[in-house]
């Protein structure tokens, strides 16, 4: 397998997490989302995914993009070490917490976005960092309340292995501290963040391992 | 089961199309985005749904939210109607259609980032307008180069039935066509949405037929 991946891509990011818990080996092919005025929007690359966007998963003949649709897939093809619960609500929960992020929060914060509110908005540095923290907070202010509201909250957001949430959550808080937002007022997020990190298959995925991180 | 809904809300319009398409009565729960503040960040909403997001579906102990947790919950739950393909590298393709409008178009043109643009920011409405087609073409763009690059799309966006990727096409279509966006280059996007809006499951989920319409 290859992974189309940057090294701060969050979307990336969840997937290296799948891809190291699950042990399957791949090759890192990196694109850069800042040189070359964007390498993920040259031809080359829409070839491999037309939607321009980072990461893309390629497996013999099968070409997929958006991070939730690999780790559902390599789930479906891999289902050693399950990302999800076995039962329907369980999967359910797991689900809903890592779309909260991956729709709720984490579009409204990435590169493209904010070059927009800078470079066709004109929005000054300061109104940008607060539009930032702004949806940052709502996001994981919100996960960290279903989280502190459920007794299927265990060691990691939903019982006491890894799951598809937890791959969310890590890529959004290490997002969200190089961003420096308080995240004192969650405590269920800073722990379960510190439960993943210590485990060998999150840590490899983090962004300064990776092949091209700077 | 009970479907906490807006009849604008493109998530809920989502969940309706596949309640209807799997033949599933519910109780609709109308919860006015506009009304009292926004209903859905009441304390009472807030007991069904931390997140104070609408869909939630709650169907006997489960309480669900975001959409395509609960078309995924629905689908295993409700297998009869599928609305995924039975192979893996179907199931990638239909989940990455579906996320590529539910995590890179819906969510930057919401009610509360465009209010955020307003209230906040302070972008006129020429500005928050333009704000809301360069997103809507961007993703319908990516759509359309997917589905024109691919031998599995068919009638519907992959094979002659529907899935969950024309669960997402279909509202998101409405919504660029409420705000005048140009889609004359997008014949595959077109013709699909005419294709499913042609069949009952999908012209009763239509906001103008919910009992909170206006």
């Amino acid at each position: 397998m290859q992974l189309y991946s940057y090294f701060r891509s969050s979307a990336a990011y969840r997937v290296r997490i799948a891809l190291n818990l699950k042990g399957l080996p791949y090759e890192y092919v990196p694109v850069h989302l800042l040189k070359d005025g964007g390498q993920q929007l040259s031809a080359d690359y829409r070839k491999v995914n037309p939607t321009a966007l980072v990461p893309a998963l390629v497996d013999g003949d099968a070409v997929i993009g958006q991070s939730l649709a690999i780790i559902e897939y390599l789930e479906e093809t891999h289902p050693e070490t399950p990302l999800l619960p076995a039962d329907a609500i369980g999967r359910a929960r797991v689900r809903d917490l890592a779309l909260g992020i991956a729709c709720d929060t984490h579009p409204l914060n990435n590169l493209r976005v904010l070059k927009y509110l800078k470079h066709t908005l004109g929005v000054d540095e300061a109104a940008k960092t607060a539009w930032y923290k702004h949806w940052v907070h709502q996001g994981l202010e919100a996960l960290e309340a279903q989280l502190a509201g459920s007794r299927a909250t265990g060691q990691f957001c939903h019982g006491d292995t890894p799951t598809i949430a937890d791959l969310c959550l890590v890529p959004q808080v290490a997002n969200a501290q190089r961003f420096e937002c308080d995240l004192s007022a969650m405590p269920n997020v800073l722990r379960i963040d510190a439960a993943c990190r210590a485990l060998p298959a999150f840590e490899a995925a983090a962004p300064g391992k990776q092949p091209d991180a700077e």
